[in-house]
């Protein structure tokens, strides 16, 4: 089957060069409905790939602490022992406890180094769940996302967005189709979730899509396996802090390598470490496969299973001969995708980023395999970003930044195809408000790739979860193709029309069926099969057996044994064909957006706060670009007059019909708190109405406010949220308008 | 449960003012996916309110026929009489057989006349039926819409927009977004798919989302109970003209009544008519509901119950006690949701009319009972279009034009905001470039209406499937929010505080829970909500009874008798009370849009054919606006030359910056058949390069050109595709070009 983004690095409560981004004064994070993608496979919350760097600076912390602990251990057995001991002065008893003492400080040190490493160094754990909290608590309290169904109780992975959210959904995936759809003419195409049986058992997902599973054998409540044995030793870990340096190596190895272990082996981990039920503390049943796709059944008739689809990849790969058809037959091309997926997770948590629904969007460039070159790489050949190759994570070092260009050239990322959406995605990220510098791609490692994916790396991004996978970049050459044409029997291909016509040589095996079928009656249609897939190299070794001794011994796997063919039963020879073109299956180069999780990631990115100007409380502000924000403008009057109300409501029917949203605040209340509530949900400029002619404009982050007439209002904001205009151009064109403090926060 | 839209009209085939709209020379039609949608409870292939006018004609038509057909007979039987008769002269038997042959041709003329009628006039439906497919296959070449899983055979009721259809279907949200929630500040949110039973319980899809069903009793296929009979009626109606006017006004009232029937007498007819399964012609069981939703299961447990969601409304409803909160605890506030719905069809017929799956686009107003009026109802209340009030409807007349100022006043429609909401659609409609003369807005029977709706209306696009319900605007009064409210406990509720406090006299029940418990025991609770539960009237009664007689059998409902209350048990007494607030249901107006169908339409009605100015071909085209059109300009170098090409290639690239979707067109094919390529996917512009310094813009229906400077080309293109300019606008400023026929179609 596919895997999706099997692995995942949470890695930054261990990762140096990470965590000091954790460390900066008001840092920049958030927490959406949908970051909950729950889109990966492995996502988030399995192991990283073993950090060397980090783990081996935590494995001396231990080691001294183990130390330190036999000193005070036998210390203390000396203190015991003088104490005992009979005629030894007082001074002697009072100098071995001191030193006991000495040891026992000295100990209690190395502990709380540990465990601070251990937290993610200094202020950091404790710092990112505040600052999370308050993310949250702010997306919550204005709605820019809340838990479904609510007043019955909610259900866990499901979440809505607010108005604010939705807006903003709408906002980055209008931006995704400009970026993408438009800018390399996609065909963009829009299929049904609902999604029979067939199609799904020939991506493997009926089979394969599944994770492991435990039942509290008391109560039946469901556990993922790999989630229970990595909580147990995470917090073994954590707590621990006598474990010795040996064991804590075993418990972090079996972290690293959660992702590969069998049913069998998960298993006999959760019996060797008596691992119960979480709130029942009962016994554990053997771990066993849970199939992700949410069932149903189409039609009446309840015969025609069907699934809601796990990813939106299907519905263009079996759409693949018309789409290329509609292309003129030619290659590359892309299709995309947007729209919902499901995933039934076992156990939802962490929040908005693993949920059982969510928006994704993705894109299959379908390309000759023997061409994987693309013609506008140029255009982001230059870029530099934070890269982070397979070598080095196995090697323990950190993502560096690496120039994209030579990255591909030096065979780092596999090819120009695969290297050009690496680089589009760079742009869309940062372009959407990603912090350049908690953004990384990172390699898969050979155990976390398909074996026949040529190459895979995922855009992670960091927020107060660790290092999340946002996007997919994937070369997974031709298997999906292969898999519909296989189990559909329409050929899925391409074709290569050659300037003129080409001789070639092929060898030709020509099964006689008349022969088989005495010698092998029912059987004769599997060794037919079995003979016309065979490669050339073993076609040219039975020419040869035939040839040498009359007859060979031959395998047939459907049969599950091999059968005795005669030389009259098959001919072999070599062949010149005139061939007029080439027919191949093509590669896709898969970029999959996981919308929710960049949304999430961007809240958190976009947050800051700062003090009022008037009091001591900390606002809240989220810094969202024009292009992101839920509204882009927002009018208030500065006090509650009938003739400025007139000119707002004036101004926000302006703005509407020039198709910027808008808000109008008419409440009564201060206009130092109506700035902090439109700061608060990100919106970046605000119209304030100080007279019937003219009024102010006002930027968020900077406070700044220009005078403009009132007529005029509603065009230079649109000129500013459309970008035709920075905030520089207008304040240059446009007298500055200085606030009394009391106007302001 | 709610009735959706439970009553459709496909009355085209025999109203006379909808059918010669069908008789115009190119007319225009089409056929989506999604026109599918689907969404409809009953739908379009439901019966027709009864047309008075329309059958009172065919009845009469009916009735000469059988006159001719008595009259035919009887000369026959003279002609048969006369031959054998001996002696009669050879003149008179000619005479007779002559007058039988008069008689004859004239039969056959009223029975042609029968046919037309039957079949919707000249023609009517053969025209339609060739004016559909001609769309259809367009749509389908040029890949709008395709069936979804084609290679495994497809899926009934399963469509995919292809790159045009989904392309159009953005620009469709995209506007619905612009004129509905950003022009009134909707609060849009974005709920899952996947919802939890407790929901659909409260909302009553999961008892009465039903449509009753029949199965072959030998080999188990499923059929709509009511669409068999139908067919069975409709057939004996069209194909039998020798049918008595009696039992065509039985088969007519049949279908009149459909909606009405209940599984009993559904049976009892099927019976009567022995109807039998369609292609077996196997008996068929007695009629039983099918519940409509997919149902799935939610986690991994199996006890979590969950429906794929058959309308996204109560996600909205589930959420109003936030959403009024996030408005500042004020009405009126309208909520709104794009997403996809869900519909489990029994058996999916009219291609993408009716469909398994769907985008619907809902929007709910809440509103204070009491008032609601409408601050913008002066926009629209000029508006002039085709209204179908159910008085007109009952008495046979047809859709007249209304201005919906007065509509409103009238009470024709039941309030301003229902009048309102019914101008901004009408607004909506024509401006997406549906017909204004095949748009009408037909008001629900009250057979149509659930029983707690205030009023509704449909608006209704004509195609060539007959009239087709697209939006579906209802006053829903309090059910939907008071339905969640008895199931999840949480009161939905809205509150209005008055300027000052009322002083307000109330009837106030006070049950003793001493005497009750000692008189009832552990019956008590039951008893003591029987009185909180009492109607003002009934608490006076009980209050008069007690004082009377000092005892009064009360009936509780919960125990299923009545039991004996004592005085003492309960107080009632007036008091005056000071009020601050009331507190209400907010009523909600629901127009529900079903996106596939609008786009459905709107194919019918952008298409249209022009003879080819080189041959005698027909040339399709799509006459879509800038504002649907899946591009909005196509680029095509005159000739094949590099320098034209680079020239074509840099303009491609101007547009795509200035977000103008664009194709490229660099094959070789002549120019003209390249122009009819673009004309019938419906792009409105050409910019043809035919030198490197200035080039043509072409606009798709005048196929007039002017020139401009190629620089110049996308800003221009970008102002007639944003609407800032019109191409009369631009054909003022530039020069024509007059192309040499040959260079055109």
């Amino acid at each position: 089957m596919r895997r999706l983004w099997p692995l995942s690095s949470d890695t930054l409560s261990l990762s140096g060069g990470s965590r000091a981004l954790w460390d900066r004064s008001p840092p920049l994070s958030v927490f959406l409905r949908q970051a909950s993608q729950a889109l990966f496979t492995g996502g988030d919350d399995r192991s990283a790939p073993p950090m060397a760097g980090a783990d081996g600076a935590e494995a001396a912390i231990r080691r001294a602490l183990a130390e330190k602990q036999a000193a005070v251990d036998s210390q203390a057995e000396a203190v015991r022992e003088a104490k005992s001991r009979f005629g030894i002065s007082h001074a002697e008893v009072d100098a071995a406890v001191e030193t006991l003492k000495v040891l026992k400080v000295e100990h209690g040190a190395v502990a709380r180094q540990l465990q601070s490493a251990l937290n993610g160094g200094g202020n950091g754990a404790r710092g990112r769940e505040e600052f999370r909290q308050t993310v949250v608590n702010t997306l919550e309290r204005r709605m820019f996302y809340t838990p479904s169904f609510k007043i019955y109780g909610g259900v866990a992975g499901l979440y809505d967005y607010g108005p604010n959210g939705c807006a903003i959904k709408n906002n980055v995936l209008s931006f995704w189709r400009q970026h993408f759809v438009l800018e390399e003419n996609m065909l963009e195409v829009d299929c049904p979730c609902v999604t029979p049986e067939v199609v799904l058992q020939a991506s493997g997902h009926v089979e394969k899509f599944t994770d492991l599973m435990v039942k509290d054998e008391k109560t039946g409540a469901c556990h993922r396996a790999d989630h229970l044995l990595k909580d147990f030793c995470k917090e073994k870990l954590e707590k621990g802090v006598t474990l010795s340096p040996e064991k804590a190596a075993e418990l972090r190895h079996v972290i690293a390598v959660l992702d590969d272990l069998s049913a069998q082996e998960l298993g006999a981990k959760i019996k060797e470490y008596g691992i119960t039920a979480p709130d029942t503390k009962n016994p554990l049943s053997d771990p066993y496969p849970f199939n992700l796709m949410f069932q149903t059944s189409i039609g009446p008739a309840g015969h025609c299973p069907g699934y809601m689809r796990p990813e939106t990849a299907q519905g263009i790969f079996v759409n693949f001969k018309d789409l290329y058809y509609y292309n003129g037959n030619r290659l590359p091309f892309a299709a995309a995708q947007i729209g919902q997926a499901f995933r039934n997770e076992i156990s939802p948590r962490q929040g908005l980023l693993r949920v059982r629904e969510f928006t994704l969007a993705e894109i299959e460039h379908f390309v000759d395999p023997e061409d994987k070159s693309h013609a506008k790489f140029s255009e982001v050949s230059e870029l530099e970003f934070l890269m982070f190759p397979k070598e080095d994570q196995l090697t323990g070092k950190s993502a560096k930044k690496i120039i994209l260009g030579k990255a591909v050239s030096e065979g780092t990322v596999n090819n120009e195809t695969l290297g050009y959406f690496i680089g589009r995605v760079y742009l869309f990220l940062t372009q959407l408000g990603i912090n350049k510098d908690r953004l990384r791609f990172r390699q898969h490692l050979p155990n976390e790739m398909a074996h026949y994916a040529a190459d895979c790396w995922d855009a992670e991004i960091e927020c107060s979860f660790g290092w999340i996978e946002c996007v997919g970049i994937a070369d997974r050459s031709a298997y999906d193709l292969r898999a519909h044409t296989e189990k559909s029997g329409v050929h899925l291909v391409a074709h290569e029309k050659f300037p003129e016509p080409r001789e070639v040589e092929k060898l030709v095996v020509v099964p006689s069926k008349k022969e088989l079928g005495l010698a092998f009656k029912g059987n004769q249609k599997m060794v037919v099969q079995a003979l016309e897939a065979m490669s050339e190299a073993e076609a040219l070794e039975m020419k040869a057996g035939l040839e040498s001794k009359g007859e060979v011994e031959f395998q047939v796997c459907t049969l599950g044994k091999a059968v005795t063919l005669k030389k009259s039963m098959v001919s072999i020879s070599r062949e010149k064909k005139k061939e007029h073109q080439r027919e191949f299956t093509p590669s896709v180069i898969e970029p999959s957006f996981g919308i929710g999780r960049i949304i999430y990631c961007l809240y958190e990115h976009s947050f800051y706060t700062r003090p009022s100007k008037v009091d001591n409380e900390l606002l809240n502000v989220f810094g969202f670009s024009a292009l992101v924000a839920p509204k882009k403008c927002t009018v208030l009057p500065l006090v509650k007059t009938d003739a400025f109300d007139r000119v707002a409501k004036a101004i926000s029917r302006d703005l509407t019909k020039a198709g910027i949203s808008n808000i109008i605040d008419i409440t009564g209340t201060s206009i130092g708190k109506r700035y902090a509530r439109t700061d608060e949900i990100g919106v970046p400029f605000a119209i304030t109405v100080d007279s019937t002619t003219s009024v102010t404009i006002r930027e968020r982050d900077s406070r700044q406010q220009i005078r403009v007439d009132a007529a005029e209002a509603a065009l230079v904001v649109k000129e500013l949220a459309d970008g035709q205009s920075t905030w520089a151009d207008v304040m240059w064109r446009y007298p500055t308008h200085t606030t009394p403090i009391a106007d302001d926060e």
